[in-house]
């Protein structure tokens, strides 16, 4: 095993919270002494299987433990999944049937295991402990948390403070994902930061019932394609682990290079000092920031489809935008699939003429590209199938991306 | 059946709160209409077995509701009995075997079997249906309930702004209470003032769960001997429902005029009509207050007891105070049971003397009575065995009543 403190400066890279490093040291230099991994844990909400790169930065964390001979335990909470909601107000947590989170679960272990080992990686299911929980086991539980400490997790106090309700079945979600530590006899936990506040709740349950108490270790929250809001599927910011190689790729060469930084530090798996360096060669001006994001993207594709996939990406990319003298950035317009389309009229709803007539003149003068041909015949037909993109060129500084729906 | 409204000003008389007044007369009249009893349910908390008058006033509303033809649900609280204090904070809250819970149980019935019809009252557990709960119906029932409201509980309140810790569980007790109200279909909750926070959350509970609320009424928290502070085994101001005839009888007489009313109203059976007869036959003076008590303290012997006992404790009564010319008042004296302890060191060291030398002085001059007998010897050794009491009286004025530990 890697030394522990070479070990401790790799892991801590990108993270917000270590609780405690001391401690921490103590358990991977007592593992390394004693040649015996830690167990450590993440928790995944089986209601929200689609994911993106922002669940990739907690991935690769649990990678990075991986790599260094650690024990992972991939946590399914089902055990809440099942229970959904018992308000009833919340209709975004309807109750999860036992077929809905295998499905779930599948989905997950395919969209991890691009990143995890699945043969050094232990998938737990909650409810296997918390299903067989009998009444007095669960006011245990409960009395080892009193409801100041409780209302001092930030959503509740906002909420408590404001007068928004708060279901006391609440309280006993943190306590039941506190209780899975106890329960895996986890040695750290990770998490996004909006977690740090359950990951201590699981600390302190380990103290209760006489355990070592877990470190926790909390990495930031992912920001979405815009550089602003955090990623998410509503948002419409977000790279899904699914996505295509080529929006994979595409996407990554739209972010700022700000972003791209940011990306590198909690996406990539590059060490301490190749980071260093990449920010050296680039404000040195001896790496192009737009060669920066094409490894990116490279990267990204390699790790989520293949190699193979991630240089047909670039090559196509590179046919369509760079060979062609288009830009990194074009405006992307959406239209419905649709049969026998004029050309001219096609040409004007996208905006790229004011009319018809205009795009007919501008046809005649030979001034437009479609699907990388130029159009001679003004009374072109064209069939938009749903699903393909193309690139239509009026002139040589009008460009759009057409995406049919 | 009595006409409802008539059971509801017998039922009302000596309550505090009845929520609500116009839910529970309609009841009564559709249990009158149907010739249908109402279930009225009453809960004990098994830890604490030895019975006192200050419980007897919630017993007697039950004898009350009974005797009109109600059902009544004597419920022992024996699930949060088994759990005990999980925090192992409360020394006073140990975890009862079924064994101890079954044996405080029978010890319960004997007592309130001396007021409550055996064979129209149904004992009931809570742990017959809170321990078959899993965790998830656990989770349903704290989603029922908000923590803001939980935090209006007064001792909570108190607790929560003083910073005094309450522990989660604490929030569970309440909710367990209320959902055996709907585990019983419970149509009227009764309890003491103190309880009426758990009682209008088994009526929010049972809307919840699709069922007609329940009415609540609470009695009073009785006074204990002192007029002032409630009765309670650890004040030393009760009569306890398993004392004897005799200090039963001596107990009550030695109560004030205005706690004897109070009395009356709370633990005597006597209906509204009696009730401000008392009243008026008291201030014209056509009635002693000390008949009065005599009356009221017949009357708990008689039903804690029987008449029997009841005629015998008065007659004892009279030969030792009346006969003698005893003031209803006379101090007691606290002394260690000792054998042959000189009859002056007893007499000074229960200041009836201011020394040794005065006792025999006294004794010479034939002021002395032990026992309702002149004390001729001053040499006189006695016995003094634990449990026994007596009068020591000194001159005309001067008496102690001796209790020998």
């Amino acid at each position: 095993m890697r030394d522990a403190k070479s070990q401790l400066e790799e892991l801590k890279l990108g993270t917000v919270d270590v609780i405690s490093e001391k401690e921490l040291l103590a358990k991977i230099e007592k593992s390394v002494k004693e040649n015996k991994p830690l167990r450590i844990k993440a928790g995944f909400d089986p209601s929200r299987p689609d994911l993106h790169l922002g669940h990739a930065v907690l991935i690769n964390k649990m990678k990075k433990w991986q790599d260094f001979g650690h024990h992972i335990l991939f946590l399914i909470g089902d055990f809440t999944g099942k229970i959904g909601d018992p308000t009833g107000k919340n209709e975004t947590r309807p109750a999860l049937t036992d077929e809905e989170i295998q499905e779930n679960a599948k989905t997950y272990a395919h969209q991890v295991f691009k990143i995890l080992d699945p043969a050094k990686t232990e998938v737990v299911y909650n409810s296997h402990w918390m299903s067989k929980m009998n009444p007095s086991d669960f006011i245990k539980l409960t009395s080892q948390y009193t409801v100041a400490r409780m209302l001092e997790r930030d959503d509740f106090e906002k909420r408590y403070s404001t007068h928004q309700p708060i279901s006391i079945h609440e309280f006993l979600y943190p306590l039941v994902q506190g209780y899975d530590s106890v329960a895996l006899k986890a040695d750290v936990e990770l998490g996004g930061t909006d977690q740090k506040f359950n990951l201590l709740v699981g600390r302190d349950l380990q103290k209760s019932y006489g355990m070592t108490p877990q470190c926790i270790m909390t990495v930031p929250i992912l920001e979405g394609l815009d550089g602003v809001q955090k990623m998410s599927k509503s948002l419409d910011n977000y790279i899904a682990i699914e996505d295509s190689p080529k929006d994979m790729f595409g996407k990554t060469m739209k972010v700022s290079d700000d972003l791209m930084i940011r990306y590198y530090e909690l996406l990539s798996d590059l060490e301490r000092s190749d980071l260093e360096k990449l920010k050296v060669d680039l404000s040195s001006g001896k790496l192009h920031p737009r060669q920066a994001k094409v490894n990116l993207a490279k990267f990204f594709v390699s790790r989520f489809h293949s190699p193979e996939d991630a240089d047909s990406a670039e090559q196509e990319f590179n046919r369509i935008f760079v060979s062609k003298g288009l830009p990194d950035e074009i405006p992307e317009k959406i239209i419905e699939a649709q049969d026998d389309i004029w050309i001219c009229a096609l040409i004007s709803q996208i905006e790229l003429a004011s009319s018809n007539s205009e795009a007919r003149r501008l046809i005649k003068g030979g001034a437009v590209e479609f699907k990388g041909e130029k159009v001679k015949d003004e009374q072109l037909k064209v069939t938009l199938t749903s699903g393909e993109d193309f690139i239509l060129k009026v002139g040589k500084k009008k460009f759009a991306k057409v995406v049919v729906k």
